[in-house]
């Protein structure tokens, strides 16, 4: 059985000969081990992925020993626990609902919150739960509550936003810290805001694209871990640029989520390193 | 021998028609023709390449004669005689010098003009005359005014901004008008402004790309030709994205004044409309 | 309401002319028109959108008493009936009856047929009809003759190979003539046959791609519509290669038919003429 | 100051702790560090960016102790020495004396061979020297030895062949094994031979591309480095196709020399390892 440690620490002398020598005395084999420092911030990330038997936890265990301080995560390599939230717009929702139902990408769904009922059938097609919470009447600190209570029902890893529509409380954003992705629907930070395809079009360009990212508090400004795009000409409309862009929203989510499920994405500040 | 006309006007029934009557007449055949039409605006764009024998001037006033208030270029499909503004980095003009030696693309570079003696070398290693107009001392009209004292020398069809790191009066730009081409060292609407390289870098992105445009008064606004982009990782520093941002400048610079010089491209607006 | 005329003829001075001509005599406005030449074959193809009141097919028919011995076409820019037809792989057929039910693209499925059961639940659970023709114990001949009986209950325009693993007679091709897309799992024409993916992996190339293609009595040779790619790593196994594969294979596949079903596409012997 | 160590060897248990000690014991600092093993063959490869101060040598002979029977390079991060081959296209060789001229790419150009005369200028105006070598009534045999004379006076580490039309001997390519670079004129494996672009024009593709390859005894096959693409429509001629081409010959060329001469490739087989 294959586990992965991503490592991150402070950068100094030795931290690769530490790490290889407790994995050496649990007799592990590196399969594939990736490193970066980050010279401006003279920080150290490292991805090993190693085989053999041994408890990973006593391993992890052994390398904090050795380390100090240190941010070490363990990854089983066993598909991630999802819960996507959504407003109306169907494509990405569609897209992972297919992924999952034939185990494409490593990940559950495990249940879709919508703001809207427009959704809803797509969702039960697949036998997976939907909750209709909506903004109705109620204030947006009311309506994230009413998204936790039914989060606490999951024991999720990560929250997708499939296109939902809704700007996020510092709060919200705060509990769930680098385990939140976003897809933007451009190619930020061009056309950052509401309508970037109209934008797109008044503006003439010729190339138009999508971002997914984590999400922070600083809003379209999370650490990017995936962008694409297409070229576009004169001929198409505002409404052609949307449509374009949504094919490229969702190979781009399904990209990013990829490498996020996979473990090989460290958040650094604002930046992601990811070892492809 | 292949014309070009290059029609724009208000979009009306008939236009077709009255344009395929006069070629029809004057023996022509259409080689190559496209249309299109800017509904938001009512606005009618055709490219008509032609050949057989004729009087093109002539041809062109019969159109004129039937569609009236029109906008009509004759093109004869030879080289575009350019002058090219350079500050100091080499990787355009460089470019744009061994391209014009071998005649790759339809263009001859009449002059050069630079702001430093950087390039001098270079540009007179391959006979193309340098001009050196330094800035020092002197106010950007003073500047410009003998930029354009220079220019009276030539007659030249485009100006092709090279990396030409200053910003141009209105009055300048309006003297030209849809004459100046600039490439930009991002990928616009992104980053624009000084330094998109260390901005992209201290941003995190995945992709840095540049873009050619038209040069009008409001600076980074003018009409797009092309745009590139290429991906980057984590890995890259500052200083990196810059020097693969330079290899994108100079390609979509290229691409772009293909396009133009072969009399492929109409300004409508902030905008371009590209038959290829 | 909007027509497309497609027009493919031997090409001749004053075609556009008399088209025109006959759409002014009927008071209808071009919005959209493209020409080209084939000058090697000299054929002429010209796709025309109009917009006006009249009998779209008394209009054709004048413009055929015109032009003499012509391919014309007329399309109304309504949906495309299609029939797909599919293997075991999900990934293209998911993908169409996702569009198929949220009418992202202009076409209707009628039906699907599988040579295996894997994907009659999948097409069922979007209410579209599934055939299941196995091909056990019976000849290429007899299965396709199977096939044909179920078509006849469909008023079809295009079939769809979306990962249909196997051959189908030339009597079966020239009985759909430039009626079957296809999409083929390599960027044509490198690794043509089977396993291209791993044949791609065994090469060590930097790039994987799909082809989308009019089906032609000549395996692999038909008509290309649509092709793309992506980059890949040495890291990838031909299992990897296989996966990110067959997102591109979708996207290609969703690409093509967009075009082929908004009459853009004209076959020209082995190629296309596309006007986007 | 900065030295690189590219290592490749059996795989086993251990390997990335023998070398971080050797690494530690000299006080050296891992910058950057890369690993793959290829499974496959059960082979290990490593590149490692030390800084500090020490003898590399002697570091290297330390770690050529603890591993036993490896392949090790050393290398100090300084430019490459290289001879071009041309023949008379001038794109790809004007690229690379623009860059050798500007110090753009780490290498340096010692010297250009050719075997027409049509490049001689350009090239001495880069104050590179140049030797015509005619293939005029002698066989390959005696082609090659003038090449390999010419040769002996120059240091060089790689072989260039930037458009060099002829097939080199076993004998020859056997001498600089794992030392000569070649720009191959499409996407490799499509469209093997020669006039690859009229080759495409004829298939009717939507996408042309360019292979940067090392040379081995069979034609066509030897590992590849890098490979792009642009995308063209079927308005473009064979002849504009091969203009299109050159660009992306002399970019595709240009991008894997920067990663050879960086020390990021490995030759594995008739595959690339490459560490970005």
């Amino acid at each position: 059985m294959n586990f992965i440690f991503k490592i991150a620490c402070k950068d100094e002398k030795g931290l690769v000969h530490k790490i290889s020598d407790v994995l050496l005395k649990n007799n592990l084999n590196i399969v594939k081990n990736d490193e970066f420092v980050d010279r401006e911030k003279s920080l150290f990330f490292m991805r090993t992925e190693v085989s053999g038997i041994a408890d990973p936890q006593k391993v992890m265990d052994q390398i904090k020993d050795q380390l100090g301080d240190c941010n070490i995560e363990l990854s089983k390599n066993t598909p991630k626990n999802i819960v996507v939230l959504v407003t109306k717009e169907h494509h990405c929702l569609s897209d992972l609902l297919i992924r999952n139902h034939f185990k494409d990408l490593n990940f559950n769904i495990l249940a879709v919150i919508g703001n809207y009922e427009s959704l809803k059938d797509m969702t039960e097609k697949f036998d997976v739960p939907f909750h209709y919470i909506s903004t109705e009447n109620i204030t947006r600190e009311e309506h994230e509550i009413q998204i936790m209570q039914t989060l606490k029902n999951y024991e999720f890893d990560y929250l997708v936003l499939a296109k939902f529509m809704r700007i996020l409380s510092t709060n919200f954003v705060e509990k769930f810290k680098g385990r939140i992705v976003n897809i933007h629907h451009s190619f930020l930070p061009a056309f950052i805001g509401a309508n970037p395809y109209r934008q797109a079009f008044e503006r003439g360009v010729k190339i138009i694209g999508a971002t997914a990212h984590f999400v922070t508090d600083d809003l379209d400004e999370g650490p990017i871990i995936y962008q694409d795009i297409i070229k576009v000409s004169h001929s198409k409309t505002a409404k052609d640029l949307a449509n374009l862009g949504r094919d490229v929203e969702r190979n781009v989510l399904a990209n990013a989520l990829k490498l996020v499920f996979e473990d090989k994405v460290f958040i650094d500040g604002n930046k992601t390193i990811i070892f492809e």
